[in-house]
């Protein structure tokens, strides 16, 4: 093997070492007086309890699976009992990633109201640093993980001398796809169980303190504001982090599964160039991205925060594209052929560039569905002058819409970098999209943390000016955490693309016919998954706010003194209420999106199976954008208010009658936008990776791969020639 | 040609004789005092100002489309010009199909009225027998004109003693599906353009009546009241009535083409048996409808009203079933073989059998999900108790959940007809759901009547016992809507699979294949149409509704004395609001459906368009089911707390807040049930229709279908032979 490989891990090192400097930093950092040290330990200890309980659960699966796993092994040539080990060490990392995270973030919330004591510069600085660490945290664990047992498996497999095309490099890779399912599957659970959490949480405490004590929001004497804080690090830091390992993970290992089916023994790397580059691309986004995280600052209390993360961002973004231009030419040779596909190392260059543009434009088009001030906000205003149902109706039309452009740029980005470079391209586009996921998660984490800086400024009753900082930077953390969205929905539906095509690969099949019935019958299978997982999710969200809105009920009616603040409410019954109920209810989902493509595959083959995954990420891409653009152009819709909006003429603010028409819109909102909606991505790509590994148990050539694949190429030229003879 | 073709329309014409003895006795009936009369005069003129309207827009439309026809006709073989002229009879009698329901519905309302002074079993059999009269019309007008037009198109272009399966034949079809064509998209600007009319009325009479003036439902004082009832009849029965007329006809068509591909040859009727056999199962399903309708009678006050509608409905369906199997046995060679499966005359029967029991079964399922009472309604109204936003995240789950037992009773369905009989049992278990149109609308039209009836006896403040029976009749009026929608969904999701095999025979395409780049993205764009499509049809009835506001409350301000029933109000200018809106807003609804699949098949090929139609079928279905069962549940949800809920022990009746809540929930619902919901069946059935009439054009092999077909049936059989000898 050439000892190019070895960079991998090192560069995931490196990062880890980078993010050990970060951390130290925040937590050399001032973390305020006694009292708000007290809320934030309230905070940190509800976070690691959910944590903790969560894991416990979580063992049992991860065992049971494991052995599951190392037994189905035994069975066929293609897989090996390592793969139980495998799938372990990724939901361990999984963990470890949302533990990290959330270690930070509840370490960086109180050092960040403390900080916003005396500037926003500093704010800034400590919010957005404890960000990074988890965004460098995530991407470096993946990174070193995948490379070291990329590498493990390698000496393990492959011969001295086999062909990397081969049936080991096949076992290899296979194997190294349970580490994906295990970090995809904690990732599910974590997501969902988080989302759950935190909006059983926000609803339950907004419903009965702001609509019936009349009690701002995280005000100190509502018994559900601790239960909220936590949520914010249980559900969009530890659920977001483990949600974007298992892409960043996923995407990796579609585009390794693909590579390994080029023949590239004319590299200067023993053939390996193609599987190991989108691990290269990913290494060099970590390092870019560390580099990105300096761009980040501001000096004076009126400089744009936003503008301060897109400047990181962008940077990131650019100088790992030149990057990968380098990584491209050097590793590849000049030219290679997938299935049937004959492309330029230069092509795959550019199926990159396609990769980030569409990451690009989708967060931009979800910034126009879901900025205030642009039209679709702007119509859900002007419909709540009519009343609650008319805000209702503007919000889901507003959402509806909000699918188009996404998808057209999808489909053209499939299509593009198809053109470009085959579905090796459309793998790498997505690999491409992912390799800053480190800047991405860092901007992303640093909203949570700012808003629970926010709460912690506001149970203290610091100075208005703490909270206003506080609240400056919560917003531009709600524009990223939608773009954020957008981002995560792309990058899910191209690597699903990508396993798709491993799957197709491995399974022996040589097409996924939707004019046959029961391939079709799959299709609206899988297109259902999508509506009775996001039914599940909403549902437990609207059951489990009711029963913290039944306690807390019960506290301001059974301890005297609360609204005096003379009495402390029981914080930690609704931290467990939430805790309980989140950990209940992700079961139902979690099992759905593990059991069925199983049950079906082994039911019906591969090729009815491929249909359901069809199905599955069609409608779940739809129903992800749907539900997170409504729920975020409904909490911009409220939150317009709060400066005053006008409608027909006339100027409404806080507590009017459309504004209480908003608040209905926005808490509908809140579990689409975080609880279902987002489960959306995760749900996609593990079904796809369930299909990927039980691929070669339900191959239709009982050998496996090495005989299909040859099919495949063949019958693929003669379907990918037709169009193409046609149009070019 | 054999003289059994002469029966069609000879069934049909059968049918109108019958239509036109129930239509006069309805006008025979006692239609009241003066008031009622001019009230009644009011709602008639303002649906016929609406439908003359309709027809100049719509006239336009189709003298362009006809002429492209005609045009297009002359480019290919398989085609010919006179398929204009098909289209244009398609869309003139889906027009009169209209025409007929609107006249008779607005005869028969006030008629009700009047009967319902005596007692609840005239006033049913008067609304039934108006009910009637459409759903025979339909159905009649339907089997009539096409038998008719096939007879003379095949005697145009199938000369003596050519092969049924050879290309004259096939053109003859092709010309046949001009008729459908015209059908359907008359059929979807009367759904959506009556959809919005009917919804923008209620929502905005709701919004400033109920809510604002403080005045009940169908209050003379309110300027939109007859506006709304015009509503009634424009949108559920009109447009019902045209939307069944276009499913019946495209799920006949769709089987016919299957059935042209059948080399029957030794059928007694010269090889014509599976061509004819859908119009035959149709005829006869007309004629027990008529026989059916004799059973729907109640004697007493307390008689069920549903349990008459239910035996009704089931005599027809049973005799229908019976009379299928002598059809099947007497006209079907005993053994057939269609694209590579070979199936006895027994399993095309079996098809029937299946097809009438998914029907069955959806009817089922929705009336749970819908039903007062039962668990999805109960959890609505529970959730109710914490106020708006909660019931809206409540019905949204229940809609979402409600996908799940339809689509997996569609999948069966699909699967076990297509085991059965191949894609001829698909398409002819959809004929077998359609085969009693009559009686099922006629039951949905009974519907609208009394509710219209309802609203002239409130109008004209007739007792409390006339209201109280108009009331009775017009429950079991909502729960029929419900199970109608989801009978036509299924029935549209059938017919769509059906014209989806046929579009593959056209096309000469040999596979979709959704892993190919192209068509997965294809896929992508399908899926998000049902969601542009329904976005716009929500925002047209908000944005409506806002200008009847607007209207209803210059009305309230400006003309002194309507209050204390001094002033009339102007309801010309709320209809006139109404009638424009609807009229401008359904047209890019109805661009997208017929555009987006010709841009997609001519830019890039059949095998993507296929990708696109399988999306759109998806999705629609899906959004179809989501949105009005949610609608229809929210509905019933409010309903109850007419007669008192219980939530968490305590009773709270209208008026209360919780009654409040689902009232919104209701409003929310009332574009996704009536306007949106409903219109995925059309949007699915047509743009799979015009696949069909453009696929001769995008053919791969220039000639067309006649070596195409050989391919596809090589072809099939290898896909279809690998699941079979794997599991059978």
């Amino acid at each position: 093997m050439d000892n190019i490989v070895y960079l991998i891990p090192a560069l995931g090192a490196l990062g880890l070492v980078a993010m050990a400097i970060k951390s130290a930093w925040v937590n050399k950092q001032d973390k305020g007086d006694a009292n708000m040290q007290e809320l934030a330990g309230y905070i940190a200890r509800g976070a690691m309890a959910f944590l903790r309980a969560e894991w416990k659960i979580l063992a049992y699966f991860a065992v049971i699976t494991a052995i599951l796993l190392g037994w189905s092994g035994t069975l066929v040539e293609d897989s090996h009992p390592l793969i139980a080990v495998s799938f372990v060490i990724g939901a361990v990392l999984s963990a470890l990633a949302g533990y990290i995270g959330m270690k930070i973030a509840t370490a960086a919330n109180v050092r960040t109201t403390q900080a916003a004591r005396s500037s926003l510069a500093k704010a800034l600085r400590v919010s957005f640093t404890g960000g990074s660490v988890m965004g460098i945290g995530v991407a470096g664990i993946a990174v070193l993980g995948m490379g070291a047992l990329f590498i493990i498996l390698y000496q393990i497999f492959v011969p001295e001398g086999a062909a990397l095309t081969g049936v080991e490099m096949k076992r290899a890779i296979e194997v190294l796809a349970g580490f994906s399912l295990g970090a995809e599957s904690i990732a599910l659970f974590a997501r969902v169980g988080g989302g759950i959490y935190t909006k059983a949480a926000d609803v339950g405490a907004d419903l009965v303190g702001k609509v019936e004590a009349g009690i701002p929001e995280d005000d100190v004497r509502n018994p559900a504001t601790i239960a909220d804080n936590v949520g914010d690090n249980v559900g969009d830091v530890a659920g977001m982090g483990a949600d974007l390992f298992g892409s960043y993970v996923a995407t990796i290992l579609a585009t390794m599964v693909l590579g390994q089916e080029i023949n590239a023994a004319g590299d200067n790397y023993g053939g390996l160039s193609p599987i190991i580059l989108p691990m290269v691309i990913a290494g060099l986004g970590l390092i870019f991205s560390i580099v990105g995280t300096w761009f980040v600052r501001i000096k004076n209390e009126t400089d744009s925060v936003q503008g301060a993360l897109n400047i990181g961002n962008w940077s990131s973004i650019i100088l790992t594209a030149i990057a990968s231009y380098f990584a491209v030419t050097l590793l590849l040779p000049e030219t290679l052929t997938h299935r049937g596909v004959t492309f330029t190392s230069l092509d795959v260059f550019y199926a990159i560039v396609i990769g980030l543009v569409v990451g690009a434009l989708m967060s931009m088009i979800t910034e126009y569905y879901t900025g205030m001030g642009r039209r679709p906000v702007l119509s859900i205003i002007k419909q709540s002058g009519t009343g609650h149902a008319t805000n209702i109706i503007g919000g889901l039309s507003v959402g509806m819409e909000s699918t188009v452009l996404p998808i057209l740029v999808l489909a053209g980005g499939i299509v593009s970098s198809y053109w470009v470079a085959g579905l090796y391209g459309v793998a790498i586009a997505a690999s491409g999209m992912m390799a800053t996921t480190a800047m991405q998660l860092a901007i992303d984490a640093f909203g949570p943390i700012a808003d629970n800086a926010g709460g912690i400024a506001e149970m203290s009753q610091l100075p208005e000016e703490v909270r206003h900082r506080t609240d400056n930077l919560d917003a531009v953390g709600n524009t990223t955490a939608a773009t954020g969205k957008g981002f995560a929905i792309a990058s899910a539906a191209l690597t699903s693309l990508a396993l798709f095509a491993a799957f197709v690969g491995v399974s022996g099949i040589d097409a996924i016919n939707i004019y046959n019935a029961e391939v079709l019958a799959g299709l609206f299978v899988g297109g259902m998954i999508p509506f009775i997982f996001s039914s599940l999710a909403i549902a437990a969200v609207g059951r489990a706010a009711m029963d913290m809105v039944n306690e807390v009920r019960r506290q301001f009616r059974e301890i005297p003194g609360i609204m005096e603040y003379k009495a402390k409410p029981e914080y930690e019954k609704c931290v467990a209420i939430s805790t309980k109920a989140s950990l209940r209810e992700m079961i139902a989902p979690g099992a759905i999106a593990l059991l069925a493509p199983a049950i079906v595959g082994f039911s019906f083959g591969p090729e009815v199976l491929g249909g359901m995954l069809a199905g599955i990420t069609v409608s779940g891409v739809l129903m992800g954008m749907f539900q997170s653009n409504a729920g975020g152009a409904w909490d911009n819709a409220k939150k317009s208010f709060e400066k005053g909006v006008e409608i027909n003429g006339e100027m409404f603010y806080k507590k009017s009658e459309p504004h209480k028409a908003s608040v209905t819109g926005d808490t509908v909102g809140d579990p689409f936008k975080d609880t279902s909606g987002p489960s959306m991505n995760i749900l996609i790509k593990l079904t796809s990776i369930v299909a990927l590994i039980i691929a070669p148990h339900i191959a239709e050539t009982p050998h496996g791969a090495a005989e299909a694949k040859e099919t495949v190429e063949k019958k693929t030229e003669i379907v990918m020639s037709a169009p193409h003879t046609d149009k070019h």
